[in-house]
């Protein structure tokens, strides 16, 4: 393909996508095909010569289209939103153009110094405390990592590597240090709460620390609290065991609960600053994008306390996957841990201070000029326009918490909506039965392919979590979804009861039926069982 | 931004990038900026209003454009390539288009899907043995990740607690075998040659595991023999430690070398199949392209006897920047190590071995749909497209070796064309007369700003590396770059004799001046200091 013909063929694949984004509401939000549907579609092996363009074009179009389930369709209110926009695409392709590796300054320039301008526009976007600015007090600063599994491992990295040197720093340099480090990283414990994603038990996984839950409830809206914390630090170090790292939630993705920040600040205030402080990470991967609107910002003061801090623009911000934004109090613990560059190597930017070389805050060395796309959305919706889809969502999903209300017959909200998230549950005659019949809904409504929902299952209690922030998601959806849901619980309850009804004359006992539909593919978080919420 | 509004601004963009493409080549490689030139021309704080999109287009070329590192310029002869062409850059549109997280298999069936049969084609083109298909005996795969630090960072957290529970086996479970897996993992070594990439010790840094280098030497062509493994291994039992995993390398950062596989085998023979057994990661990332050519498919034959395989489509295979495609003769390794779902909780689809959930292959979770881009480059080229792209690379770095042994009087090679990059350094009377020469010419041909080479250190050598496989150099730029060399040693040596014979006449003793220009940025391998070779 020569310069020429990419103008025409990319310019056709302009019209296709936007073709394709016009027809998303009328399509089923779900793939429906079934698995293994593509292998015998393809040839078994790699042409020898060249295909003509519109071949594969048409391919798209007829075998990869199928297999597509669409995030952006205004039924999606499964997980959480994974969103895009024309002005990010537009980014995308321009960062495409601009391929390279990017894995330090010289690699591109631009790729390096907008991503530290950008992070730095974010961090006063959503009102951080100034230690996480590039020219902050502390020498902090952000990075854009893929995942914020990725960000949760990497920050992990550097709160091991400096708990280890404090814990140590009292021994000369030696083998009985060595020793020492070598007992204390098999003592290392990472904390999350039972809401805390499961990227943070998996990290602990990878690096090879334990992970110890601190048990939420019910009554605090599954928020980790203060005083657990305190208790679990007593408990582990009466097993002699050395808690080093924290993940702290905002949003949590079963409920989008806020974890109580003050009070965790106050359980490990007695660690700060001596050898035993507790690193503290917020992962606020979903709900960062509603620190935008004003009445969220106060959620951000004990922040400077802690020690990192993560959200993804590409779930509610409108930024294309993958971007997911950090920030750290100090970017010399990253480094230190990360870099593997010896000092006697370093050039004169970097020992001047001047240009960062942002291989050394990741686990990767190459990197994708993401911050683009980041920039270009901030300026095309400009911070007005970015919390006008954000407060939709979330409006969204309150009105959808008053509609559920009007019919206490039918449903009872188990956490209110927040952060555009809500999950209720069925009414019944006890837990079995609401649990069997929420369970029930929920694999109907998915099966009708209209919208896409997913469940929780926390302490044995099986709810739906809605999540309206979706960017084509409107009011007449909210409509639409409420219907089916009430005609979904009607139509059951009336089975139900003639099932029962039925069986009863036939002298069998009745039980719930587990169902293993489709929608069921989901990742639980630590401790809570959760059939949907994931990044 | 509305539909028809992205119909005109991408389409816009199309003809910019094309406009972009064909200018490359006459501009300079290296952006020039200094450092800290973007963030005055931008405001300090993110817009509150929307931006028209045409200003931001504009920034793009007047703001983001200088600060640009042309990779794709035909001059480009730094690092490995990171190469892109337009079918795949048509394919990243469509992956944006159908956005979404993508981690496990209903998320989009057809992200999934495409992967494991792209990845099944590439690792026949390859001639990787048959244990590393998707359908092979022993029940193998490939993946995409993001980057080869990744890839490594993955199998080594396999290779790991395979290596743990294989050496705990004989123990109850309980206490005991905790105590002694907590032992034990202070006990591992990661082993990578003295030319293997610094991810595999950047991962050991990151899990927390030794890490050990075995040596290499000029007589070998800096590849990692048999003996020098053995002896390695001898060594360290002797210190109680326990090696678990080695990087064996298909073409080294620095020289391209190919570690002997063979060697390695034999090396290895005594623990293969015993609880000591270690863990052999193929590192291909860049020359991994090279085994589509017939000629190098027998280097694949020993890796039947290793455990996983990768090499980076987006360095010489046209496939735009991220795709590190990965292969594991055993996906239950990297499943037990990653997984973090608990058995009872697998679905329907999972249980019955139906689908592939990649999230349980990788450390993020959510994955961008990389394997469409890969799919449209087999295709738009054919395997012999691709062949005749890989070829035109290691004959132009062939035909350089030519030109550059015509030259003894200023040349000599450090080590020969393979796979397309090869080093060399100047003639000189004694080695600090020919590093020093050497040194100086890098830098004044970086200085020009027409190519952009990168050098490296080994053993004290300094050797400037040319790597020929940018897709758009051709051989008037091999004879460009050969008479840029020319003039430039002359001249060096013309003036060197005019200073030494200045200053002596003035009674100075005459040193090597360290430079410490902007082409100095690079990264180090293992023990070996490489200003510039990088992925």
């Amino acid at each position: 393909m020569d310069v020429n013909e990419f103008r025409q063929a990319a310019k056709e694949a302009v019209d296709q996508i936007a073709d394709y984004h016009e027809s998303v509401p009328s399509r089923p939000v779900v793939s429906n095909v079934q698995p293994g549907y593509l292998r015998p579609l393809l040839p078994a092996e790699a042409p020898l010569d060249p295909e003509p363009f519109a071949d594969i074009a048409a391919d798209i179009q007829s075998k990869i289209m199928p297999g597509i389930t669409h995030w952006s369709s205004p039924g999606f209110m499964a997980f959480f939103p994974c969103s895009s926009s024309y002005p990010a695409a537009i980014a995308e392709m321009w960062s495409n153009a601009f391929n390279g590796a990017h894995f330090n300054w010289i690699c591109s320039p631009a790729a390096t110094e907008l991503e530290t301008v950008t992070l730095d526009w974010l961090a006063q976007a959503l009102a951080l405390p100034s230690c996480f600015l590039s020219g902050g007090e502390t020498h902090g600063g952000g990075v854009i990592h893929g995942s914020a599994s990725e960000a949760i491992l990497t920050v992990m990295v550097a709160a091991r590597d400096k708990y280890l040197a404090a814990r140590t720093a009292h021994l000369p340099e030696g083998e009985d240090k060595e020793e020492e480090t070598w007992r204390l990283r098999s003592r290392l414990v990472a904390l999350g709460s039972a809401g805390a994603h499961s990227s943070t038990k998996k990290a602990a996984q990878v690096l090879g620390v334990r992970f110890a839950t601190v048990p939420v409830d019910e009554e605090h809206g599954f928020a980790l609290q203060g005083p657990a914390l305190a208790r679990t630090l007593e408990d582990l170090a009466a097993k002699g065991l050395e808690p080093f790292y924290l993940t702290a939630t905002l949003g949590t993705t079963d409920v989008c609960a806020v974890d109580d920040f003050p009070g965790i600040v106050n359980a490990l205030a007695p660690r700060a600053g001596t050898a035993t402080e507790v690193w503290v990470h917020v992962d606020a991967a979903y709900a960062g994008s509603a620190l935008l609107l004003d009445e969220n910002k106060s959620l951000t003061q004990p922040m400077a306390d802690f020690h990192s801090f993560n959200f993804n623009p590409h779930k509610w911000m409108l930024t294309t996957f993958d971007c997911s934004a950090v920030w750290v109090r100090s970017r010399a613990d990253l480094i230190s841990a990360l870099s593997i560059k010896p000092p006697y190597l370093r050039n004169q930017f970097s020992d001047g201070d001047l240009v960062t070389d942002y291989r050394d805050w990741q686990i990767p060395l190459g990197r994708r000029f993401r911050s683009l796309k980041l920039w270009v959305v901030l300026r095309s919706y400009g911070l007005r326009g970015l919390q006008a889809h954000v407060r939709k969502g979330v409006s969204l999903c309150e009105n959808l918490e008053t509609k559920l209300r009007q019919r206490p017959d039918l449903f009872t909200i188990f956490t209110p909506a927040r952060f555009a998230l809500l999950s209720f549950r069925l009414a019944g005659h006890n837990e079995e039965q609401v649990n069997r019949r929420t369970e029930a809904l929920y694999e109907q409504i998915n099966a009708a392919g209209q919208f896409y929902l997913t469940s929780t299952v926390i302490n044995g209690k099986f709810a739906i979590r809605i999540c309206t922030g979706v960017a084509a998601t409107q009011p007449e959806h909210i409509q639409k979804v409420f219907e089916a849901l009430v005609e979904g619980t009607e139509r059951l309850v009336a089975n139900e009861e003639k099932t029962v009804h039925s069986l009863e004359e036939n002298g069998v006992k009745t039980n719930g039926v587990k169902a293993n539909g489709i929608a069921k593919n989901g990742v639980e978080t630590n401790g809570i069982t959760s059939n949907g919420a994931a990044r």
